[in-house]
């Protein structure tokens, strides 16, 4: 595999966050359609899951495609629907000369076969285990794997890992511009999760206020046993992640018992940590009982993969290792 | 003022630190000499504080000192000592043809006199108020504005605040890089503090372990109205920081009553924080009550100066802003 196709999947996979997280149900796939060089179209999976990457690169594309290389975070898929064509066949149709592939389909209706059609129509088929394109699908894949949401729990923690004063004073910890980041963080999940008692006590919104992603506002869930406002749905336990389903994306923001439930659970896959830079001493901590037996245990699970100023904060994101 | 004048004086700074802490009482200063934009010779203040900085670089540049201009962090002495004479005289008698001065030094047998015997030799003399030479005598200038040492706070953190399992393991939480990096720490620190408890329950070495500075250990002192065994000195309350002198750099090491001790008083003026990419989840947290009324309180007190990354951990340094 040449570095420079290493490079044009990354790119379909940067493109492929743009159909995140309004595709679902079906995965936000990106397409990039090179030749002699130069994109000569772009492809991302469309609002409600269709038309899917491909096809919308080569409707772009039109007579252009013969003879180019598509470039797709995901096998193309192989099964024909009332909903539209299979995308190896329109790809075979419109006379592409190769596809580099950036992450196998689990999807039983594809899983192998879109790569085969491919083949039998005379395309060269590169298959590449994209780690981009890997996490740019971190949803969908999560889904098929494991049966529940790609989980981000986010926490926004003074230097000694506080959320609020001992009085329950907690606005604010952070400033301006990382609770924007909130909001657009908000905007690239289906669904998004407080505890029950965060419900009860600060009723919040957890809508996305952001200009022109007012209606990417997530689906609101409470982890409670109990009764839930209209509006809201009930999680009785973070076992039962997969009732959340058609949702990939899963924001879950707090409070401290509802972080330690997921963390317990080893429900979490990404931690985003807001960081103010102030101590508040003795206050309310982020993060409750997660029934650690010895620090030991906690070693090796997390790694830094992101970092960044927002004004005086920081925001710093760890993936899990294992 | 020319840049080139202030990157002289960062040099000068730099030198200076090779001084800390063993030049005390005296402060820790550099000299550059530099000639035809060469550097002719470098000094900095020596062990139990003679020779000084600019003796011992005029003594390196011999003859070629006449002409000359030095760069100098601290404005030169004007007493004469039976330890040694004056800098202000030994740089008039080699011929230097300028001085340019880093910083004011507040001790009344120089304070502006230093400066004025220069001048009265005939030589240029250039004041800066030059902040890297500032930050390198902080702690001389903090004992000389509010007669107790410089303090910075050391604290080793999990991603959610906590020093130690609630059952009090706290062994490790960070790594062996970013516990190397605080025996570096204590090496640049005359004395060295912890709490009563925690000289009770650990009771700690404190010592340097790094190859070729175990003699920099430095004195050690515990938070505590009780008795401390052989080696150790008694502080009853952060308010009474001046029995430390001659000391003008103290090191915190915790626990978390006495973090919050000198929070509480205001006598922290740099926050070390080794950050660990652990959640350890109800665990003893690392600052306890300091009085904290609102989050309006805590906020634009501390500034980040650096970071870096010491294996898996991160060292994050803030220094207050007021």
């Amino acid at each position: 595999m040449h570095v420079r196709d290493l490079r044009w999947l990354s790119a379909a996979a940067r493109i492929a966050e743009r159909g995140r997280p309004l595709s679902r149900p079906n995965p936000a796939v990106g397409c990039i359609l090179v030749k002699d060089g130069r994109v000569i179209a772009r492809g991302w999976t469309q609002p409600g899951g269709r038309p899917h990457a491909e096809a919308m690169a080569l409707a772009a594309a039109g007579n252009m495609a013969k003879g180019a290389t598509a470039y797709v975070t995901l096998e193309p898929c192989a099964h024909e629907s009332e909903r539209g064509p299979c995308c190896a066949g329109l790809l075979a149709r419109a006379g592409v000369a190769k596809v580099v592939v950036g992450a196998y389909d689990p999807d039983l209706r594809t899983a192998g076969s879109g790569n085969a059609m491919l083949r039998d129509a005379g395309i060269e088929v590169a298959e590449v285990a994209h780690e981009g394109c890997a996490d740019s699908l971190a949803g969908y894949l999560t889904r098929a794997s494991l049966d529940r949401p790609f989980v981000t729990l986010k926490l926004a923690l003074s230097l000694d890992g506080c959320i609020a004063l001992a009085s329950g004073e907690s606005q604010w910890i952070t400033g301006a511009a990382a609770r924007a980041h909130t909001h657009l963080e908000r905007a690239q999940h289906d669904a998004i999760l407080v505890g029950g008692g965060t419900l009860r006590t600060d009723n919040p919104r957890l809508d996305v206020r952001l200009p022109g992603l007012e209606a990417r506002s997530p689906e609101r869930w409470a982890l409670t046993r109990g009764d839930v406002p209209d509006g809201w749905r009930a999680l009785r336990d973070p076992a039962d992640l997969s009732a959340l389903a058609p949702a990939q994306y899963l924001f879950v923001e707090g409070g401290a018992q509802t972080a330690a439930a997921f963390l317990a659970a080893d429900a979490v896959d990404r931690l985003l940590i807001y960081r103010a830079p102030i101590v508040v001493g003795a206050g309310q901590t982020g993060v409750a009982d997660i029934g650690l037996g010895s620090l030991s245990d906690a070693h090796g699970r997390w790694r830094q993969v992101d970092r960044r100023t927002l004004g005086t904060d920081t925001l710093e994101v760890y993936a899990r290792t294992r």
